[in-house]
């Protein structure tokens, strides 16, 4: 029996996609610069057993296999191999439930940021980490421990993940954590899954924590003269203890691009807007509307204070198109042609001398480099525009050795996958790197989990 | 020449004890069950490096290696090999910098809870982690993943650990993480080591996210007629948005034992004591005092509703009283002659079922078992007075077993050390236990760090 014929006995023949059967989408994730890979068979699993079956019987033919969520992923980690199997989770996209006495949903693998919101918000409960693309899922978030704006509130992916059922490739269904927010009770399995890319086992069930929902929220845009003094203003912003929900930055170029792109008007004076290299966002939520108020007055007052040519408290509508202009920074990168995005991450009292260094290194490659970021993370968001394979990589290569240096990694959110794996097999401590490849072995001996993500 | 002369040449003749040189203090942590054992040596490195050097000593002598922080831990994880090195970190006490701007400690791992919490109130942010025994080291706190009263609101140390310097038993020093929240970036080897339990690395540095501190405090005290009641109260309580710093319930029995010990008169009339088979305390806090007044009332009012006797806002003295003794629970329940206390975790909806299995549990084994606990986390701290080992084992087997099928976990925060192993490996799934072993065998190929702990 061929590999097709023993995989559509675990998940159906209609379920195992090969050839032209198999739609160009599940060739690449949002990577710019991957190439796209057709895989020789996509399998629709509908639930963990038949994740199980079908990776034992990938395991017995030494082939392949990649997972796959919604595809939004930005480093390649879900491109499949060219002989292998593509694992997706469009058929495993059920809420199994919103446990509103715990805080905690529990979901399949291919449910979507959005239904996740839109299920939450019924209950006045909410997942807070948003990466800004809703249509992402929550076992590919879970994968890459996808991060976004609000991560300088509520912390990342990792944070949220409390439970995972995973299955090896050995077909052993395991289940860990549970709807605590904390056990010593053994390694933390849960928090080795997340991050790991598919490398390790794969995501059938995420036990995920909620908050209570914060009834009211208001946005605060402060332009500033120039990047400097915005990065300098943000430990403060962040020791104010005003909490915020967001704080980024955003530079004149990309502001310029999002909000053209967004059709948004902020009725900031052309004298101000022509004079400001870059700008603050701040947002702030508070369950009662007295207490959002006087925050936002003093979060306005602060930001004068640390050197804002002014701070505009921005009316719901306009301040909605902002956030979502700004969630799209990497379309509207994408659309003008940039070549590659990064997403460096630092500690964040080293923004400022990180970016001193970016435009040294953009000018040293020739390259054009503009961004934004979740400055109270010290995650930088960087746009590449160097069409020159070389000169590209030697400024990708000098932003990571950068951002190293001062103490960073070379990802704080999108992952390694394969599109930086060289970057990170070359910067990283090799010693490091022979622990990672040993964890791997002892999750996958046959190295059958998406083989050429992280390592080589 | 012999293993003490080697471990001298690299830490110093001094640092070197053997045989009676050797304090009791060594031979033991707090763990009530544990019997107390001599190492053969008792190592006193001052650096990472010497660290690394003594591991290789031990690895080439294949001798067992156990970390010592302040030997406060409750599961015998550092209770030494009687042929073995017990490596005690007294030596390695420096709080190498408190960093205002990125909200971090860099601490070496002997560093206490109490010291750090000294040298951050001076700068206005705080490590929110409260474990209660304040003589507590960091590095043991990491180790066990230590939590404590104040993880409803801030979370345990594994969510403040950000990185770490750690030692490989061969004698490699890995860096893991950085001064930021948030990394994608191969797999996560900080949250993999945190809770580890001194079984895969040992930690010679850690780096810790801070707080800034919130100025004011309060403290509500609820009693209640019944248990149940009380336990059915927690979710809504976490639900209402108001975010407790502390939300703690304490059995009748032990206020008694608690509130006698520490001489603390609490001002409840006569017949409310007298009807109250339960308490629940209820600490909040905010940076404004009249938002913090606010939020007491709130407080107050809803636990009315939940069923609450009445509820007392406790002047600053009797609060800190109280948070004290509660902290001191412990020791009052060892004083009290009980003969094993244990910390299981689960969701916190399901306390109602736990209580009732306790007490079921309790009766058929003919054992005492009265407590406290983190309510807000569903983390149980149950004293079991049971003098005859059977019974003692029966009881708690049946404990963790209700604790398990309620979707919980073993420990909570003690950890598991060598107190709770044979449960964890009674209890636990095969396939993870092995898949933890062989992440063990990543880390320690030779099986030098504290062998004995979480396996056999």
């Amino acid at each position: 029996m061929d590999l097709a014929a023993k995989l559509a006995d675990v998940v159906g023949a209609g379920y195992v996609l090969t050839g032209a059967d198999a739609s160009e989408d599940y060739s690449h994730d949002e990577t710019l610069s991957a190439e796209p890979v057709r895989p020789a068979y996509v399998v629709r699993p509908a639930t963990a057993a038949e994740v199980a079956d079908l990776l034992r019987v990938a395991t017995e033919a030494n082939t392949p296999v990649t997972a796959r969520g919604s595809g939004s992923g930005l480093s390649g980690a879900a491109v499949p191999r060219e002989n292998g199997i593509l694992v997706s989770f469009d058929r495993m996209t059920k809420v199994i439930e919103i446990d509103t006495d715990n805080h905690v949903a529990v979901v399949q693998p291919g449910v979507t940021l959005q239904e996740l919101e839109d299920r939450t918000a019924e209950v006045g409960l909410v997942y807070p980490v948003y990466p800004g693309e809703l249509s992402a899922s929550l076992g590919g978030t879970a994968a890459t421990n996808a991060g976004g704006m609000r991560a300088v509130k509520y912390g990342v992916t990792r944070h949220h993940v409390l439970g995972l059922e995973a299955v090896l490739p050995t077909g052993e269904v395991l289940r860990t954590g549970g709807k605590f927010v904390k056990a010593s009770t053994g390694y933390d399995l849960t928090q080795l899954i997340v991050g790991s890319e598919g490398t390790l086992a794969l995501i059938t069930e995420a036990t995920l924590k909620l908050q209570p929902r914060v009834a009211h929220q208001a946005t605060v845009l402060a332009p500033f003269a120039d990047l400097d003094t915005v990065v300098r203003a943000v430990p403060k912003v962040v020791g104010s203890g005003l909490a915020p929900l967001i704080l980024e930055y955003i530079d004149a170029m990309t502001m310029g691009a999002i909000t053209y792109t967004a059709d948004l008007q902020l009725g900031i004076p052309d004298q101000v807007r022509d004079t400001s290299q870059a700008y603050l966002v701040v947002m702030l939520e508070n369950r009662a509307s007295d207490r959002l108020d006087a925050d936002v007055e003093a979060v306005g007052t602060l930001l004068s204070e640390l050197g804002a040519v002014d701070a505009y408290v921005l009316p719901g509508p306009s301040a909605r198109k902002l956030i979502e202009a700004r969630e799209k920074a990497f379309f509207t990168a994408k659309g003008a042609g940039a070549d590659e995005i990064i997403d460096t991450v630092l500690p964040r009292a080293s923004l400022p001398q990180f970016m001193a260094k970016v435009t040294e290194i953009a000018q040293a490659n020739e390259s054009f480099v503009v961004g934004c970021g979740h400055a109270g993370d010290g995650n930088v968001h960087l746009a590449v525009f160097q069409k020159d394979t070389e000169k590209r990589t030697a400024t990708l290569r000098g932003l990571f050795e950068a951002g190293m240096a001062l103490g960073g990694a070379i990802s704080g959110e999108h992952g390694i996958g394969h599109a930086k794996k060289h970057y990170f097999l070359d910067l990283e401590d090799p010693a490091k790197i022979d622990l990672m490849r040993r964890i791997k072995q002892a999750f996958d001996p046959a190295g059958i989990l998406n083989p050429g993500v992280l390592f080589d």
